[in-house]
């Protein structure tokens, strides 16, 4: 059963979709919560399970330097390794380079880099992007690309272009050649050095890969921000045939309309019948545009990183849990929100956890994010399907007015 | 219905009981979880819900400076404050005054000292200590006592001691004097500022406590490492009457078989009647030892802050995640234990959690300890039940062998 992609309804140009991946269904739109490490961070992967999380997102670059992309490997594949059977998605290890790394140097063959953590001498090339992600293992995978600075001039933003569109090649050339060297591709490997039965049971329990399959490789549009490169960059991508694309080099400094505008340039040239995935985006205002825009999967550092900074989303807007003002308040984070947070903690507690610095604060906050954000994407795919996405979104604050 | 405590069986010294709070049932022996500032460190109340926690505890000291005696009054006690309906125990504040603030002064009146947190200054006497312990709204409350150090010359022992004994009857004085004030006393307070119908009916669904229930404050033996202290100390105690007794002053850097002598010294004259809380202790094989000397309650912050440090107790003793040797270990923690921790995930991944600082490391390997501790004292009372307590105690390892 190869990678799928189904469309179940559409409205105006957003879209309702379902997913296939060899770990699992995905419905979309989706909103892919981040766990850098193989954790999203201070969340159990049960706790995941609750909130409904279909897909998360792993860094290439962060497992390749710790614990390593053959410990991972050796451990059965990142799935294996979080013990989380649903999919996940890594990126190329790209971005993290370029934002993180130190005395980074870019060739057309790849990037020298050196480790944020201790210094180290490393390389990312297309290929070896490529076969960290097949070690790791993940259902979906992402070319290397250069995520092109801003701002940048339009020749810095086509040589950059041209550069990514080379590399795009050279990544489907490496996935081509060795995309049946994936840990899940035969049978499921062997529990090694396991001493508990139990533990084998439970992890035998989970639904196998049906033998065969393959991750999927999804190539990257850029083009800085000129709405013409953009387009060529789209046009030009979807020359490699791949199973799905998406846009990168946005949301890095640019005022929020230029970045509609560049999704605007490259989504009309990407083909119906693929996803469209917009890296790194946005706030619970502008994931509802870009789904408006025709974008089915975002993933963003924002509701996690925010909630361990005490920024909690609500369906009254934002909310800092440190003001005094809920110091003595027994209601909950959101009045409308579901989650089990919201059902059992006041402000107040959360106040206090927060300004004590305790760890469950972290957990707590993240929790409730996730799941503003979550159940936002579900209203957002359920007003699609009952073609009420306008009447939706007509209700949602216009974004570029709330960036935090 | 006031405090009662009932004896369901003996093994030799061991007992198996029942306690009932205004807060539900606590079966003996029974390990108590530290929840310093209202929260056991990194784990969420479900969690602790899920792992069998019958009673938790909070400290005094801790929570008075935050966030204040007056607002967990306000806001409906300690159980409401931080959404835990069952059963809670808190601290005199005086062994957080002796071991965390500066600039300590103490006289017959009390104790004034420094917040460790900003320098401020601040008064404990028996009549403050118990005030706010009433205002908190704990099921159980303890006489405020001073917690003789080690060494200390018998002289110094005997002082000290004569002191705790006076200021156990002032504390039992002001808490006779004003127990109804306990904000459960009466009806339920109303649920201030709370905007969310949803919340108010959990919390309404919550089992109220029967009307005009009072805490129960239990006196402390001290008398350093002076047996005969020890023994004149219980004696002179259980002349305040008291639903239960403590045994205070012990595990504060002393040989251990110096510990389980005064323990010993002590047991034979608290009445059988009651229940004996050992206070501050212990290692995993420590607590069943003070069972078999016939203590019925415990708590101790070891099994919490040594998960946090990455130290983890197992049925195969103890073990440093940290260690390379776990580095690809599909194994769980312990392939005895039950929790849901040891059911899913791999010593590999805890390894790599904790070597990368990651905040899900300190959430499971807490939850991994106290679930080995409840499931300690879990077996230790069936054993007892059924008249096997010998041979269980015979299997563990002598605990003066084993400190960490």
């Amino acid at each position: 059963m190869p990678f799928r992609f189904e469309i179940e309804a559409t409205d105006g140009k957003a879209r309702a979709g379902r997913m296939v991946t060899p770990h699992g269904v995905i419905e979309t739109p989706v909103f892919m919560p981040v766990g850098t490490l193989g954790t999203v961070k201070a969340v159990a992967q049960d706790v995941l399970e609750e909130l409904g999380v279909e897909i998360l997102l792993n860094n290439t670059y962060h497992l390749y330097l710790r614990p390593g992309v053959e410990m991972v490997r050796a451990l059965g594949g990142v799935q294996r390794f979080m013990a989380w059977d649903k999919p996940i998605l890594t990126d190329s290890g790209g971005f993290q380079v370029f934002s993180l790394s130190e005395l980074r140097r870019v060739t057309e063959d790849g990037v020298a880099f050196r480790s944020h953590l201790d210094g180290s001498s490393h390389m990312f090339t297309p290929e070896s992007s490529i076969a960290a992600q097949i070690g790791l293992g993940a259902d979906i995978i992402m070319a290397f690309d250069e995520c092109t600075e801003h701002p940048a001039s339009r020749e810095r933003a086509r040589d950059s272009m041209e550069m990514t569109l080379r590399w795009l090649q050279r990544s489907r050339d490496y996935f081509d050649a060795h995309k049946e060297e994936v840990v899940w591709f035969g049978e499921e490997s062997p529990i090694a050095g396991c001493s508990s039965e139990k533990r084998i049971a439970n992890i035998e329990q989970r639904p196998p890969v049906t033998p065969g399959q393959t991750q999927a490789l999804f190539g990257i549009v850029q083009g800085g921000m000129y709405p013409d490169l953009r387009r060529e960059s789209a046009q030009r991508t979807i020359e490699v045939d791949l199973p799905g694309y998406a846009i990168g080099g946005l949301s890095v400094g640019e005022p929020r309309p230029m970045t509609y505008e560049m999704v605007d340039a490259a989504i009309p040239y990407l083909p119906e019948n693929k996803p469209r995935y917009l890296m790194g985006v946005g706030t619970p205002e502008e994931i509802v545009h870009y789904v408006a825009q025709g974008v089915d999967m975002m993933d963003c550092v924002l509701p996690t990183r925010a909630a361990r900074h005490g920024l909690l989303f609500t369906s009254e807007g934002r909310l800092t849990i440190k003001n005094a003002r809920f110091a003595q308040d027994e209601g909950p984070i959101d009045p409308e929100c579901n989650c089990k947070v919201c059902g059992r903690y006041s402000r107040a507690y959360l106040r206090h956890l927060y300004a004590s610095n305790e760890l469950l604060a972290q957990t707590l906050n993240t929790v409730h994010n996730l799941a503003y954000y979550l159940d936002t994407m579900r209203r957002v795919r359920q007003s699609i399907i009952l073609g009420e996405f306008a009447t939706f979104l007509s209700g949602v604050k216009p974004p570029h007015l709330s960036v935090p």
